[in-house]
């Protein structure tokens, strides 16, 4: 018989709170079994909304209420000090009391990373969570961490980003061992920041398996299983990629509605583009872990629609049933053991 | 009557050479009168090279011989020292004396910028020269800086990279006053190191268009002219954004060659598919300024093709036509007048 667990949803937050987090839940209950979900939020804006999905009473939903709301734009420091009630707050405390075994949201980033820090608290031997996602490359995906948690990060962050970086690698795609890649702005060895150069001693040094300085092209290049950077350049990386995106499919649509002949190539050319579409949607992306707490919280995209919330929620749930927390700790441990012994 | 300027060529840097070199200075002739050029390099292969081309003899191409190549992997202070008869380094001479008014070059980027440094100084006023492109944006197309000359800049020298760009994007594309945006991680005020903060204080009380705080998206949604940053944020906006292109286009050939039916749709689709990839070609973005120097370097991508060297030849004539150092030194001290005067 299998265990089943149950993974908190923040439904009030992101831009669309339960316009959103509702469907997506229904959606993932649809394709998951094993699997509860707790909904956590204003009681009445979720009965309200589970009764216009026709879903009033359902097996594998409840819900926690909680009064308040993280406004997007509001400083990490006041939710933490004034929104103790906030769903965002409450998900996360029940991933503390063990009533969940992770949380899902799409509010502010900084008011979840502050949150879930102060609630949980990081491993041991991990001193900064770090956001991390995996991107679509040409041979498959890369995964990339830290995309925005910390600004700033000592080489032996950089060191732990790269190991937490290579167990989510291990465990989710089960690669026995991951290649680790520093990015920076060339891959000669006496290229980038002191910082970067003493975090590659660090993991040239590890049981990991580190290739090297890679660059901004390799996240998607396929070269490297796991990227590690500071959240700033990581934050960089991944918006200018979607903003380039976005220019790519303007650029598109633009020619193929140019006259009248193009539209009708764009018309045999449709179901291909759409195809194509699909396989580089962002939303099949959506779901960032934040790694190297004592618990699973997965971020969503502050707009993601429903389809993209589901994702998120199905990041939670491999993350959960691969104990990815634990095995970031053992791996640390395993590693630091072994630098004490060099 | 006007006036004929030299643009010098450094025909032995970049990964192809005079294979490159020499066909795009003879592209660059046939399109653009009002300038002569100066091939830089082994006479002998040139000799050969203009020979092949059937150009032996053009009333607008001269020869300087420089005995020596810079390799695209050698060190900049080794290239300072021992390559003083450089294709790099003479091509760069004949800009300090006057001999021509702008170089190009798709030499080692580092031993380009240390060497044009070296020999050409940089502007009074400017601490670090920088390295400027423009990017193609949904209204047309941004301008770039640093993308890889510094590692890291104070708030300073940030400030003098928006206030470079904002002459680049008023000198060529005739914009009186184009707005420069810093790149960031959010867009809110308490975003960031202190390092952006002061710096977006510095332009804030400058004469200088300055929007606020842009994120990597903002580089391609048209909402700025100007972006500026330091190079490792640049590089690694520029390289990630060069992989994600490349995994699209790979994405997009995938789908149409699929089945029969997409390679019938993608027949269909080709000249259509052909024009945007025209319009998005990095080719017609070759070409980055060196900006700060009293005198005009440009930088081709190593692996330039004849046409996108061409193209940076292009950039530089546009550059001396513009009398881009002259606009960059005056406003420059026109900002630090206005500033004491504060």
């Amino acid at each position: 018989m299998t265990e089943v667990r149950t993974i908190a949803l923040d439904v009030m937050g992101g831009d669309h709170g339960a316009d959103v987090v509702l469907p997506a839940a229904l959606r993932f209950l649809g394709k998951r079994s094993g699997f509860d979900l707790l909904l956590v939020g204003d009681r009445e804006v979720i009965q309200v909304g589970l009764k216009k999905l026709g879903a009033a009473e359902h097996a594998r939903l409840r819900i926690q209420h909680a009064s308040q709301t993280v406004e997007m734009d509001e400083l990490p420091s006041r939710a933490l000090r004034f929104k103790k009630d906030s769903s965002m707050r409450v998900a996360i405390d029940m991933v503390k009391e063990g009533r969940a075994q992770a949380c899902v949201s799409a509010g502010n980033t900084g008011a979840l990373m502050a949150t879930a820090r102060f609630v949980l608290k990081t491993l041991p031997g991990i001193d900064r969570p770090a956001i991390c996602t995996s991107l679509p490359s040409i041979s498959g995906h890369t995964w990339m961490l830290d995309l925005g948690a910390n600004i700033d990060s000592s080489p032996e962050h950089l060191f732990q980003f790269g190991l937490m970086g290579s167990v989510l690698a291990r465990a989710v795609d089960g690669n026995p061992q991951p290649s680790v890649g520093l990015l920076n702005i060339g891959q000669e060895e006496m290229k980038g920041s002191d910082t970067l150069r003493e975090a590659a001693a660090l993991l040239s040094a590890s049981p990991l398996n580190y290739i090297g300085f890679v660059e901004g092209d390799d996240v998607y290049s396929g070269k490297v299983d796991v990227v590690a950077c500071d959240g700033f350049a990581g934050n960089i990386s991944l918006k200018s990629t979607e903003g380039a995106a976005k220019l790519i499919y303007h650029f598109i649509r633009r020619e193929f509605t140019r006259n009248i002949f193009t539209r009708i190539a764009g018309l045999v050319a449709l179901p291909v583009l759409k195809a194509f579409k699909r396989q580089i949607d962002p939303r099949r992306y959506n779901g960032a872990s934040l790694l190297g707490l004592r618990g699973s919280v997965i971020k969503s995209h502050g707009g993601a629609d429903a389809l993209a919330f589901s994702h998120a929620i199905e990041v939670a749930a491999v993350v959960v049933e691969r104990n990815v927390p634990q095995l970031i700790s053992s791996q640390l441990q395993a590693a630091i053991v072994e630098r004490q012994a060099v």
